[in-house]
């Protein structure tokens, strides 16, 4: 959906727009890029812009490093990485291949995640892979895509802002999402992690390609939009409406390590007298009109300031804003029968099944 | 207090001995030695006995390997080890030093943690060492003598019956308490590992030497001791009587990791109309009379069954058993001022100072 003619480089011009459709993508999730941003700011204009190759563009056997932040959303606006996390997750993993990391890869296309593996690959010296596992964001290490493949999350490694390091082998990706979440909550909180290392060969299969240059197109759009930023998006992404409101009621729970909670959105203008039920964990996961689905998981739900039309993540979503709830078709590879499994909105404990957004809104 | 003429192994004829005198050793915690003994015992049978070598029998730069169970008593029990675990956690040690490990040391010597490493031990086809880093049991991973040489307990490995690894690399050992006693309880309440990894020059310091063979010769004193096994006890330690009853009440809390709890002794025989006051993390810390302490950490509290002379471990102990309590001193590391506040009352949360049962009692 996003033009192939992909920038060559993430620079400080392009940089605020990749930020700014990371959040779109993000459906809610993924962490206020902010943080991340300023990071990548700061080291791009150390060491100047970073490559930004598809998967093609590596030899088969490179190792590349997924990465990014996980854990509670409201918790990494407060919790500051240390800005050596990038270093230490690729000095274990070199330690345990015993071969340098060839690429950083975001292992997730949203919020913080699109952004902070810009810092980390111009630290490191390295090229970003305009690919991640999910194409957008999702809250749990089994929901990215080589768990579909049947490949290994392990070894993972996470960090913390001390630097303090914990490398985890598993039997299963259930098991790694159990052990590294209560991990995280024991930092804190939040914590920067690698997961699912692999080579390039090996990525070619999970891999959802082009998700970063998607997301500067996205951001493109919104900064350029004016007055209609939705139709700009539309231009570049098969945006669905769902309705515009104002948010009367927010309710937010950090615990184990998620953010989980649910907003109630009162319908204004066109949408006058309808009511609009949020449901996330750390992502927005069902839009709910009188007990009906309007839009569930893998769709992307994205609410969008009305004004500047611009991404909302749910630890930002503030009582009285006025907001364009919008949805966007998930990645084909979620809407698979193996994929519906994962995060369909049975997998999140939702009594109803996946009804592409595209479908119900036709 | 134990003779040096060690025996230089551990077979069919002395592993009892050694599980006995572990559980005496144990002050109430280490967990009950029964599965560790059986898989001890196994393991000799298949391979043949261990050898059983002081530090200086070893090079100084020999790598060895302090290793044991960690967690709850309680769930020990029930959880039972799946045999292997010693060797991943020495191949985790040998991928990350580079070189093969030279011997097993076990890092508490008490219940189960003085015969599991044996087994470990005869299956990598590797010497025990005669030496442990507490000289008795402790429930807390900062509470081993390495830590008062200012020595870093990380890397730190666990692992659980599934073989599921995580490796610890934290900035100081009260961090690598909490991160691997989360993990521990994550993965069920107990799980073993290695902690304290070091050269045998490293260990010349922290190490209390001759704790196995320690361990063999008291249990050797409870086994042939006949009718008054305190008595044959006190030829080989200087083992202090503190009353004699029978348990009225036992109160046992498992969570976080840790057994806590206490138990209520009424006073038999010489001491009718005593009451006693135990008290337990995982380890017996206090015991009281009218409010006053009898005997406490560091000094090694153990309740010995009356009719065989047996030491009883926290999670064996019920209601209406006759039991002795009696206390041993606790190795001098502990009592000196660095060592009380790692290990003495006051580290458990009590308002007291330790004061040694020797000099209480003389």
């Amino acid at each position: 959906m996003a033009s192939r003619s992909s920038p060559t480089c993430i620079g400080l011009s392009n940089l605020p727009a990749l930020s700014l459709g990371a959040t779109v993508l993000a459906g809610g999730g993924g962490g206020d890029p902010r943080i991340g941003e300023l990071m990548a700011l700061k080291a791009i204009c150390e060491l100047g812009p970073v490559e930004v190759k598809p998967l093609d563009a590596f030899a088969a056997d490179d190792l590349i490093m997924p990465c990014g932040m996980i854990g509670a959303p409201t918790v990494m606006v407060e919790k500051i990485p240390n800005g050596g996390e990038g270093r230490v997750i690729r000095e274990a993993y070199e330690r345990h291949f015993g071969r340098p990391v060839a690429a950083v890869m975001p292992f997730e296309m949203g919020g913080i995640n699109g952004v902070l593996p810009v810092a980390w690959a111009a630290y490191a010296g390295l090229p970003l892979v305009d690919a991640d596992f999910m194409g957008r964001a999702f809250p749990e290490l089994q929901m990215l895509t080589p768990h579909l493949y049947g490949m290994s999350g392990s070894p993972a490694v996470i960090t913390d802002e001390r630097l303090q390091t914990i490398v985890f082998d598993t039997r299963d990706n259930i098991w790694l999402e159990k052990l590294v979440r209560n991990s995280v909550a024991a930092l804190g909180g939040s914590a920067c992690g690698g997961l699912y290392p692999m080579t390039v060969g090996q990525a070619r299969g999970p891999a959802i390609p082009g998700t970063v240059t998607r997301a500067i197109r996205l951001g493109e759009a919104t900064m350029h939009g004016g007055d209609d930023p939705i139709a700009s998006i539309a231009e570049v992404a098969p945006v669905t409406r769902l309705g515009q409101g104002k948010v009367i009621d927010i309710e937010r729970r950090t615990s184990g390590g998620f953010v989980r909670g649910s907003g109630v959105i009162e319908g204004l203008g066109a949408d006058k007298g309808r009511l609009f039920r949020l449901e996330f964990q750390n992502e927005n996961l069902v839009v709910l009109e009188d007990g009906e689905a309007l839009a569930t998981v893998p769709d992307i739900i994205t609410l969008l300031d009305t004004h500047t039309g611009q991404g909302l993540v749910t630890e930002g979503v503030r009582y009285g804003q006025r907001i364009e709830l919008v949805a966007f078709p998930g990645p084909d590879v979620w809407t698979s029968k193996e994929g519906l499994a994962a995060v369909g909105p049975r997998a999140f404990g939702y009594d109803f099944d996946f009804v592409s957004v595209v479908d119900r809104h036709a």
